[in-house]
């Protein structure tokens, strides 16, 4: 029996300069439509799972081409609502070595997402649907009505038995009262979560929490299990991640649960498509979760998913359980006939 | 000495589907940047002119593309100012015979253009220098610091002794007041006018005049000479278009100077980009003015103008006065070695 | 409540060469995914009906992007069985004014569907959950497993109360033993049918029937209502069309109900992708029977769903009701914004 | 047994501006390999016969595309030879309605064609092998080099028994000298030439001959006549195109042989790419002439070989002998299946 | 003067997602022609050599094409048959790093092909005509039909003096009865065979081979000897190929020749389109062979051939001599100007 | 104030083959339009300052699309004239791996800059006007006509108390008659120039110095210092370069002032488009003696500038001095959002 994974958030239309070119040299475009709740909608629903979404979009030829290609995702869209006027979108230009990737976006802040309340959903009946729900920290940077939606739909999916997952994401850019304003709601989303992503800065800087450790890990094996037992998390999750030089990137993941940490192994690999990634890996521990892995096969399975989500073109997972399995194993493989 | 003309507009970004795809369908889009400041600054540029546009964009590489295309089109960027967060954008579908095209707009009114007042530009500057200020319908339809701005460039223009040239284009989608908001703006613009474009549906709609008559040329020859003579309004021009049948449009210009009407011939003729034409006309008009052609010549330059732009791809005329000439002696030519 | 619209047919991958090159002179296909069941499933789910398809893909990237691509027509995946091991697919290269467009097809009989039996499909559930099924010929000249599944369904469905819709479209090309073969196979069929699309060839044809009428409309008028009558048909629907000049086509459509006739009015209109014409007009008689219009609101709802086809990239309509409507008033529109 | 067809001419690269941009409008182009020896060669391969064509072409990247093209396309390469250092280049950019199409040359004097001298080809080899020779008045305008090696060649064909095709296809462009310049090469030609195409244009302006006739039909049989007796050339044909309107010419192609005139019907058909017209005309009569048909059906079968090439994209005819029947019949078809 | 190298074997239309997108992503596709037996013909035409295919093609649309596309690679269409009725095709979606590249087959089995018997083609002329004949092993899993042509045609070259190459190319999923199927008609082949591609893991899976030895080149050097006496092979030649990181491999070549190993360098290389690399690799054996080069350098060209392979695009191998063996040389050069 | 710098060159259309496809392969081009005149005036522009070129071009539809493209890349027109009949092209293949790039020229010595006299431009207000002139060893290499422009222009720049800066830029295909015949040539300018881009090969090589030094920087060191004293140059700057592996290059500038070298560390990164890096290092030299920075600091950002460019498409360099300051810290950055 497959579980219904509810996410949360807003549908962004993203429009790519095709290659490396810039927005100022090129005159084409290639969009698709992506955002946190997209991606791990999708994700569960390749692993097996029912991803559904839960948000608005304009009835408009814009809000078609979104759902069409939701649908496409394989996205169930029986709680995506039709209203508001405008859709969210970003431009992204492709870096190449030296030369980062540049993302800028339009007022989001206008969207049919952002402009709705949660009258503007059936909270009641999503509650009662939802093994888990998941929610990011982009959201909650949004309007004071999105965070309403977000707050109550996490209360009442908790009342009704479901999981609560939350990723803290934080976007400096999108707060303009800084951690000041984003700690309080932080902290009332940290209070109602099961499964939270996040690593050591999250920690020190939204909840401005303190350590005299200098590493990463050393800061992250002690702040960790306090924000835990602080706020009665079950698993804690996140990586650590690095840009070593042109489109090579590593990465290492940890699970915090029962009191322990887990590792994956550092890991180096070659970058395609950055954007998406660390719902990628979300999507893993999910499915650890849901099918009750270890938490060491968890987070080797996340890692993997991440590391194959920065192979596929788009913000969203593309990858199967069977595909990240062999990931998993590290071996390179030739044409696959 | 070429004349300077000088435009007054936002910078809209064209995202077009190629092709005759749904955005439901495709997943690439070609971009411009246009607006009707934008045409008729490059119109008049083509036609030996010097022509500059007042507008504003944001310090991004969205703005930084648009400037790119407005110098591509031979614009001077001398008047445009950086500023703002947002392009005005618009999605257009092509439509195919029985299928209308579709028009789909994100939220212009946050736009570096629409939030920008009359102290982000140099006003007194380009009053000193202009020959020609254009100004049209839609940026009055915007908001009251765009208004004020048009209204104030306009009176210094006037008092410099530059012509001032007014399109009424009027778009009902933008008045949420309707023709009661828009009256009392429109008669502020016609009375500081020495060139309009209108026809006789704007004299009845937006100025709310009455006749008896129950042709569109009966109309027109009734209101025409009245709306001119009320805002002491030297040259009035505009069109009777029509859409025949599939991509067949027709189109008859007429002219109104020193109490006498000029038409053009009523010609039918394909079309493959149907925006911007109105601003090609409006061009030949204004060149028909500054080169002291008889109104006879200047309407029959102007419809040829419009209906050149509707054989190119996009919204901006790329027509030279060789090319229009050559239209204006309705010659179908082979290729041209 | 939105009525379950049950289509059985097999999915074709269509690899089109863009614009007007020959596949001896291209290097680029585009492709989407097709066929008779997926343009109806399709087309009632835009008319605000559910559409499910009952068909076969394999477990392959070739049945995955089939998948996705049905998904993104809105069409629901509840009926699609994975196995087998290949897609049935055909190339298109347009033609232009004089030259006609090319099909060309790949072994479609080794297909997963085409391979598939009645025990692949749970059809019980099926027929107890659809209101209305549809078939079409094309399917029926096929394997003999696929007719089996065919009568089967129909059957099934007949007797849980469901509408069955049989659409004759016979394929010269597909039944090797031509019309001796092919006629017990659509008598059985037609026997099960509630609604048939047809016209007089096909009763003259494939049913073998007579009438000394020279007139496509004297002959239609003679025979389909014995047709109607041996069968016990409720409603027969169908077209005449011509293929007038370049890119320029006409369409008349019929509806044969209570004994009495009922046309639209024959229209032209330029064609832009013809293929799947026949599928959009088939959904708007079945919207028509679905919504209780009377027969002359039906036919002429359906003749506008057909010729909105023809303007649409792709086999597969996209018109929402709303778009048919603008489209039955036969006005020309210009721009929507 | 296959006849062995050799023609003589530049291979020019076409660069053409996809769709209908302007190249000061877009950023790419779709390039190809033609020219009137490349069209006829491969519209006689394509008909059944064996194309070779008789030209240099430089040892370098473009060297090397261009032959893949001309194979491609079914042309021998056993004349072709390696040499010089440039070739000749067109760009085109697609007309619409009343703009019309526009062809910018690059030096086409350097290039390798246009500096060979007939010590660059086996000469003696290719007047053994051919059965027909074809020339053309392009390349007849181009270097003394090249006018050189056209008569010698023609010259050893007509002594070897093979027939001698030559096409006027007088470009105004090209000769500084105009009608005087050209004139004694013209008439160099016209006395080698067994079969010629041509129209009472050039036999006015070209050969200086005199008429009273006002009407073209009137001109060309008074004039035609007159040219075969004085070169003693067997057949003459040719055409009388009209540009109607929007992409609809109109074309009446003539032969006249044994002291005989016949004519095709006038007929109008939609253009997709002019180009290459006139050498599909030039093959069907070439066709009819081998294949021993009667004047009049020669003269139909060319007609429609050359309607049929504005049908396909690119210079070069890609018709059939069968297609090209089917076109004659003037019967539109629908989809081919 | 040229040597003649006749290949035979399938034509596939490749058919490959341009980018990096998958299948389920993309809506476009790039198609080319290819092969083995294409490979080999193309790559020893552009090693100066007349390169013919023996294979059979429908007389349809994708015939066609395919014809054009072997043409464009310098083919010699002299021995290509037309009949049956479909093209055998493959789907490839392009790896990225840890992501491996996907290849999806049709229905290949009933390919105009695969369906034809030793009578489809003049056998007897192309032995008369044939200095050397290739066959591979994927054309050896296909049909009786295709395997008896292969003997029959191997015979007849033998018994001409022709030199007859064998590449064992054993593809797994191709032999439903596995190594036991195979291995008969493999000895077959190879007791035909002057020239034979393989490796120790040929000998050991399709010939049951044994050995106490562990390493592959150990292995090599043990059985190789072994095959080559038991089959009275002149020439054995083949590859160990290692997928070492992100689109980085390794080649080594050898080759055995006189009861003497010569080996190429172990060599690291950036790979672009991997497949075809084989055939690249078998082409400069040949080479060698027919120009008499040493052992050494044979090794040698064939490797550099291989790596040049897998930095083109396609399948189909375009280097010539000259770069081949500025390869060979191993700089790195910048820009050829 | 902005500086204003003057660049002297041809402009030259780059016809690009997209990805990595031959010309004999592809059949699409991507085209722009540069040059080292070009590249650096536009560079100039995005580093704050004011680009102008001095160029001559056609009046036809490639001048045209020209015209507009180097308007698009900020570039002033005030001094680009037109007349002349062609514009110099080439043709880009990009390489991959071991297979080099190849560009292909056409016969640029014919085009509208290389016809070009003194006279055709207004040498004496572009004189007075320029702070900086820039020229290069491309341009000398043409012809005698643009050899003497190119003097008279330095010689009047330097009257007029503006900087003449020099970039050897020797290619040894231009110069028929090779070093003997341009060493005259580059001494003329040599004497003329303030600052010089060059390393030791050129003053080896085109001087004939000679030194016992065998190593790069060894000879650099001590023949840059005579060359600057004889030539009493203010300031010599260049890079030395290598192609390390695929795709990867490094570079180390060096700066020689005031007796003085300052160099930049060698820096390895990956190349994305080879072609302009020297005139963005060029850009960087001339930014650093403009606004005064220190030696150190301007081989540095010089540097950056050089290697950014790399990471650009196309040949212009497109980067901001924020851009460049930012690479300069040599940190790699993640998307920019």
């Amino acid at each position: 029996m497959p579980k219904k994974i509810v996410t949360f958030g807003e549908v962004m239309m993203r429009l790519q300069v095709p290659g490396h070119e810039l927005l100022a040299q090129a005159n084409t475009l290639q969009y698709t439509f992506s955002g946190t709740g997209v991606n791990v909608a999708a994700a569960m629903g390749k692993l097996g799972h029912e991803g559904y979404l839960v948000s608005r979009i304009p009835r408009n030829p814009l809000g078609e081409a979104a759902l069409s290609f939701l649908q496409r995702l394989g996205i169930r869209d029986t709680y995506i609502s039709w209203g508001g006027k405008y859709m969210g979108m970003y431009f992204l230009e492709n870096g190449f070595g030296q030369r980062a990737s540049r993302v800028t976006y339009t007022n989001r802040l206008e969207s049919s997402f952002n402009t709705a309340g949660s009258f503007d959903y059936d909270l009641d009946s999503i509650a009662e649907f939802a093994d888990v729900v998941h929610f990011c920290g982009i959201a909650l940077a949004m309007t004071d009505k999105v965070r309403e939606t977000m707050k109550t739909l996490a209360r009442r999916v908790k009342e009704k038995g479901g999981i609560v997952c939350f990723d803290c994401n934080y976007r400096p850019s999108l707060w303009k009262g800084g951690y000041d304003e984003a700690k309080p709601h932080y902290e009332e989303m940290l209070a109602l979560a099961d499964i939270v992503m996040m690593n050591e800065k999250d920690a020190m800087y939204i909840l401005g929490m303190k350590t005299e450790k200098t590493t990463k890990v050393g800061q992250l094996k002690e702040l960790i299990p306090s924000v835990a037992k602080m706020f009665h998390i079950r698993t804690i999750a996140g990586t650590h991640r690095e840009v070593k030089q042109d489109n090579i990137h590593s990465l290492k993941g940890f699970i915090y649960q029962n009191m322990t940490f887990s590792f994956s192994e550092n890991m180096s690999f070659s970058v395609f498509d950055r954007i998406g990634a660390g719902d990628a890996y979300t999507s893993g521990i999910l499915h650890g979760e849901l099918k009750g892995l270890s938490p060491e096969e968890t987070v080797r399975f996340a890692a993997a998913s991440g590391i194959l989500a920065c192979t596929i073109a788009g913000d969203t997972p593309m990858a199967t359980e069977e595909e990240i399995r062999s990931a998993m194993s590290g071996v390179m493989e030739d044409v696959k006939r």
